[in-house]
């Protein structure tokens, strides 16, 4: 119906007028609502709000997964291993430069390639390192080789191979008579001094590898005033097929006759740059005098099983005890006299300390977030040669997973915190890159670092992956293990994730309940870059890899570990050849970080570290209750004490948890005060005198055992002081250390605990 | 017009309708549009985001300054000051316990009364300690008073009071000759020993108080050889207008000739218990035998100059130097020997050192957006007798702050950031109870300790407001000095603030532009209990009080300090009787902590610790370049270097200041982050070795003098090393430390300008 001509109008025209008004009039009044309600504080809030309320992108980790390519891995491997690539070399600054141009070509925010100015050791090549067997007329009738014989073409191609040596060995030529130690352990000794009464004095000491850390077999060497030291690789431990042609390299991964296994003699405490202890080695830095070190005052130097033969067979005296016997096919004698007479040792080393700069490359990704908390990302950069293994697989690994991160990155992602990629020199030396580093930015990390995660070697075995880390670690290694699928396995072939073969090959907490098993992680010790992070800054660290069947192959290193025979060759034919998995690391490397950097609540489970706590104290009240009672001693914080304590801290741990899960996500500071929680409790373990007699070694809760400086375990510094103590002749002055320690212990647990509160 | 029968509508009702529906429906759609958009995420994110935006509400400022009632303030001294309440007594606990109530009333959200057993030290009543003056037969021609005589009527009431004795005094019955050594330094010793060959072995020693701290004239007397030590506070330092009734107390503030100083001798460092150094004094402590502590071995003793005056007299040898000529009527002679053949001193104290309980109370309001950030507002509780100056004028200004800040709470308000009230224990012992509180609780306030507020003495003079503190605390003690009105002068009249009469009385920084002028913030010392705050904790400390002219009369304390006439007559009617002074002081260090407390960004400006340290190098090069350039020294480290590293300090605060300023205060994250640099800046000074000599002070930057505890200076570490270096027989070693030192400095602050990066 039209229009009523005269100013009327319909009802019908009325209602639609109306209905358009509503319709148009309510539209606007949206739009002016929607807008009003938005200035002017939300125009000014959503970007860093919104993100900062959002959990991380969960498809970021399917894409890791994914597109971590095994083949750029062999890329990035073969560039590393095609070279011999020793710390203080021109290689190091030149592969540090490669890394420093790499990642800045992958997208990395900035990379900075920075030096410290450390004394490393080297051989003289004009002088080479021998040892020399000598007649009686003082001529050599063997001599040591200089260089481990070329067997693969790329070993043959290279140059610049350092001779096998020991770094820190102090040069000198002694000669004299030759005593076979064993392993030169503290016992070893014990055995020829006490038990055959020999006087080791001025003597030159044969001894097996393996056992103990080798710079530990110079210690006990030197107390007992040897002239020098001469390590072997003997074939019981490093080529347990035999070293027929067909059993060892390049047929297998088992040592041949020629291989030696190079090493530094740097002992752990203290870390780093043996001039400037506690402090970084920059160019202000105050040196101590190096006679004031205790790097080793004799000369050592390492030779193969095929060279130690031509000793061996000539020593005479008494034979050594069965278990001493080697794999070599003769009787090991004690020595101290030849077969025939006059006949003698000589060692020619011409190592030297040397101050050179050596070269880290640090790269970052920064935090959209919080670019203020780190996780940092390590591995080191050195090898011995060609360190196809150690570290270059791991390198290799890094740096695809830097490619893909640069990658997310340019498509737009930006991780919540810092990723920060480390690759570190002179590790081989003694963990000198990193610990330098540590020194330096401590301040910094102290307050901000969330975790480090390092990988050393990436693939050492196609058994399983191994862990070792701090109990902050455990839930992030488990969930990570989980996102991966496990490589083609031959030897559990069900496992489908890596987690699966993981908690098969190595179950630890093995209860009626089998859900309830999970896979073992070890303490960290202080065999790599990690041992600053931990020690010294209390971040939370852990370090993965994959590796061999330890259980049907009880090798304390694979058994190529430092020789120029751990080559591109050896990974590529032997050891990896799909580089699956160097893959699988790297996917379980990348998840970690991103599920550190990425999630909005930090994912760090507690509850580990209690139960850690309580079983470990429970162990410690299995080994040493009885001797506290039968001593005697009574303390103001006892074994019972420090175990009221550790339950303590699990049951507040519980609470925590359940409150840091039910936190307001909306709550940026909440959230954030909670993650603080989570990331500081590692440090809350730091006491500023450290372990009993290891004034550098911070962390009292977890450290390096005294006995094997590689391996970790819980309250080292107890079991250190306890060690034999009712052998001790007078043990009231170490049973005062105990009281002490265990009051500190207590101490300390409780004062971690009330961190978990935010009131004071 | 009405409507239209038939309907049909006119124009004008259609217009009519259209509005009327355009309104309805624009409001709806502006409602529809407004609440559409603020759920889901609004609807949750309000409250804390909101909160977490906005500044503190300015009138609060008002409100406290305002609200202070110097009649409260009144009301509190009497309470405190009616009976003695020495750590450790009855009294200890019952005022600790009236401090608890108080805040629960006083609507504080918690309040903690927590004990810790420590080794405290007391007199034996029953067998009161004196020094007498023995005639040739032994008999005792003079005894000192056991207690000083009653000279008003709350005195005279009062019971258990403390009779004069030195806390941590050996107990003995030394008998032997008496020797005066003036202020019993070092250079006193020296004169007595070198220029005048006297023997001092097993002599008692007769010192004046003053110039350095008690505690060090027992350790040099200690040093040669003496059997005891009688300390005395002279006329010409403690009663400067004469020792007639009419000048001395209770008429004027001198001390009356009857009047004695109690004190500790314990030294400052390890500060705390002296059982438990670095770790809290708690039941599982493990103790140290007290023998292996390095408290007094010989008696001491201190006597009023009316005692003093009938030893002196009797004295003979050599008379004493001019300036060892005190304010007695008498020549002060050398001693050795008195006029009367067979004349001895014999010192009688039963002091002896007992393990005690102690109590601090911890009262909190919890911040509502930054729970786990404190700002600790302090004062000790315990005193010598009354201690009407020293501490409770500070606490009764305390609790009244803690009055209005309850009443603050119960009207609403909340402090965004934690406010922690802490009623410490033993101080006058030795900083016992926040010493180990701080040992206690370390591992939470590193991470989350804003600033520490000390307030000791409130008022000991009617000059000006004097301030000690961290450069990081300059800008918050002039802002709030210039919100309060100073309490009506005499002196200086004009003076409308506090901070106008400071920057009067206590000009620094003096330049040719007055306007640059500031009020002087000397170093904090280890006076009172920011010492473990500042030197273990690193956390910015500051201490204020209103003040004498120490121009006019430069005492080393007000005299009656630590006597039993420090009562609540001697500030009721002498020193503040309308406590306008302790009103001014309360309402200065309530607006410093809500400053701290609410400011959206802290209030720490960086730029002074710039320009304090390049000021204190530039010291440095004036007193000691020359020193260098002649002692043919090469550093890695030189003090050049230094120069550059703080002038590089200097600049990156100057960018970062002006970063904070500009932060986004919508970007909660952003703020947090510029906040704990601000906070954690301090932290970056501590050293994990400390000082050189001195390994429980952390912080390398500022600290006490050696020369005199407690005073404090920038790089006591370096002026201890270059101290009279010159006249070192063998200072190769030295020069060493110097070496060593000056590296440590340079990475320190190195390291902290590196914190106010976000990336590492």
């Amino acid at each position: 119906m039209g229009r009523y001509s005269g100013g009327l109008y319909s009802r019908q025209t009325l209602i639609v007028c109306l209905l358009v008004s509503f319709a148009i009039s309510l539209s606007l009044g949206v739009i002016i609502g929607w807008f009003s309600h938005s200035s002017p504080s939300t125009s000014t809030l959503p970007d860093s709000f919104l993100r900062a309320t959002s959990d991380g992108d969960p498809s970021i980790s399917e894409k890791i997964i994914t597109q971590i390519d095994p083949e750029n891995i062999r890329t990035y491997l073969r560039y590393f291993t095609s070279t011999s690539h020793l710390a203080g070399d021109e290689q190091d600054r030149i592969q540090a430069e490669y890394v420093k141009k790499l990642w800045q070509d992958q997208g990395l925010d900035s990379v900075d390639l920075q030096s410290y100015d450390v004394l490393l050791s080297y051989p003289d090549v004009n002088s080479p390192n021998t040892v020399s067997l000598l007649d009686d007329k003082g001529t050599a009738v063997y001599t040591t080789d200089v260089q481990e014989k070329p067997l693969t073409d790329d070993q043959a191609d290279a140059d610049n191979i350092i001779p096998p040596f020991h770094a820190y060995s102090a040069s000198g030529t002694p000669t004299g008579v030759l005593v076979y130690v064993n392993y030169g352990r503290v016992e070893d000794f014990n055995y020829l001094t006490r038990n055959k009464s020999m006087n080791l004095t001025n003597a030159i000491m044969l001894c097996r590898y393996g056992k103990v850390f080798r710079g530990e077999k110079i210690v006990n060497a030197q107390a007992h005033g040897a002239a020098g030291v001469i390590i072997f690789s003997d074939p019981s431990d490093y080529a347990m097929d035999g070293t027929e042609p067909e059993n060892v390299y390049p047929n297998t991964w088992w040592l041949p006759p020629t291989g030696v296994q190079r090493g530094t003699l740097k002992l752990s405490s203290p870390p780093g740059d043996p001039l400037t202890p506690s402090y970084p080695a920059t160019e202000h830095a105050y040196r101590v005098n190096p006679k004031d070190t205790d790097l080793p005052k004799i000369p050592s130097h390492p030779i193969s099983y095929g060279g130690a033969y031509h000793f061996l067979k000539e020593l005479s005296g008494e034979s050594a005890p069965e278990d001493w016997q080697g794999g070599l096919n003769l009787t090991y004698n004690l020595g101290g006299e030849f077969i025939k007479p006059g006949w003698a040792v000589r060692m020619n080393v011409s190592t030297t300390n040397q101050r050179r700069k050596t070269y880290n490359v640090i790269g970052t990704i920064e935090g959209e977030v919080e670019p203020d908390r780190y996780v940092l990302v390590g591995n080191h950069r050195d090898a011995w040669v060609f360190g196809a293994v150690d570290p270059s697989s791991g390198t290799a690994a890094m740096l695809e997973l830097t490619r893909v991160f640069g990658k997310l990155k340019k498509e737009g992602w930006k991780p919540r915190r810092s990723l920060v990629f480390c690759s570190w020199a002179a590790e081989e030396h003694g963990l000198i890159g990193s610990t330098e580093w540590v020194e330096d930015k401590l301040k910094s990390l102290v307050n901000r670092a969330l975790v480090y995660l390092n990988v050393d070697i990436a693939v050492q075995g196609n058994f399983s992956i191994r862990a070792l880390g701090t109990p902050t670690m455990y839930q992030s290694l488990f969930d990570a293990a989980k996102k991966v699928p496990n490589p083609n396995s031959t030897s559990v072939a069900e496992a489908s994730t890596l987690y699966d073969q993981w908690v098969r090959c190595f179950p630890d907490n093995v209860t009626a309940d089998p859900d309830d098993t999970q896979p073992e992680v070890a303490a960290l010790g202080t065999g790599s870059d990690y041992r600053s992070f931990i020690y010294n800054g209390g971040v939370p660290s852990c370090d993965i890899r994959y590796t061999w069947d330890k259980f049907s192959t009880p090798l304390s290193s694979y058994p190529l570990y430092h020789s120029a025979y751990e080559t591109f060759f050896l990974m590529d034919k032997l050891m990896d050849p799909t580089f699956e998995y160097h893959a699988a690391v790297t996917k379980m490397w990348g998840e970690m970080a991103r599920n550190h950097a990425d999630s909005i609540l930090v994912p760090i489970d507690l509850s580990y570290y209690g139960t850690s706590l309580v079983d470990s104290v429970a162990k410690l009240q299995k080994d040493y209750k009885q001797l506290f009672i039968d001593s005697g001693v009574t303390f103001a914080a006892s074994l019972d004490v420090l175990e009221t304590e550790v339950k303590s801290f699990q049951k507040r741990i519980k609470q925590f948890m359940q409150e840091a899960n039910e936190v307001d996500h909306t709550n940026t500071l909440a959230v954030r005060a909670v993650n603080d929680q989570l990331m500081l409790l590692e440090r809350a373990f730091l006491d500023s005198y450290g372990l009993p007699g290891r004034p550098l070694d911070k962390h009292i809760i977890y450290g390096a055992s005294s006995q094997d400086n590689y391996s970790g375990m819980a309250f080292p510094g107890l079991f250190d002081l306890l060690f034999e103590i009712d052998r001790e002749p007078n043990p009231a002055e170490r049973w005062d250390k105990v009281d002490k320690h265990l009051s500190v212990l207590v101490y300390t647990i409780h004062a971690a605990t009330a961190t978990l509160s935010s009131a004071i």
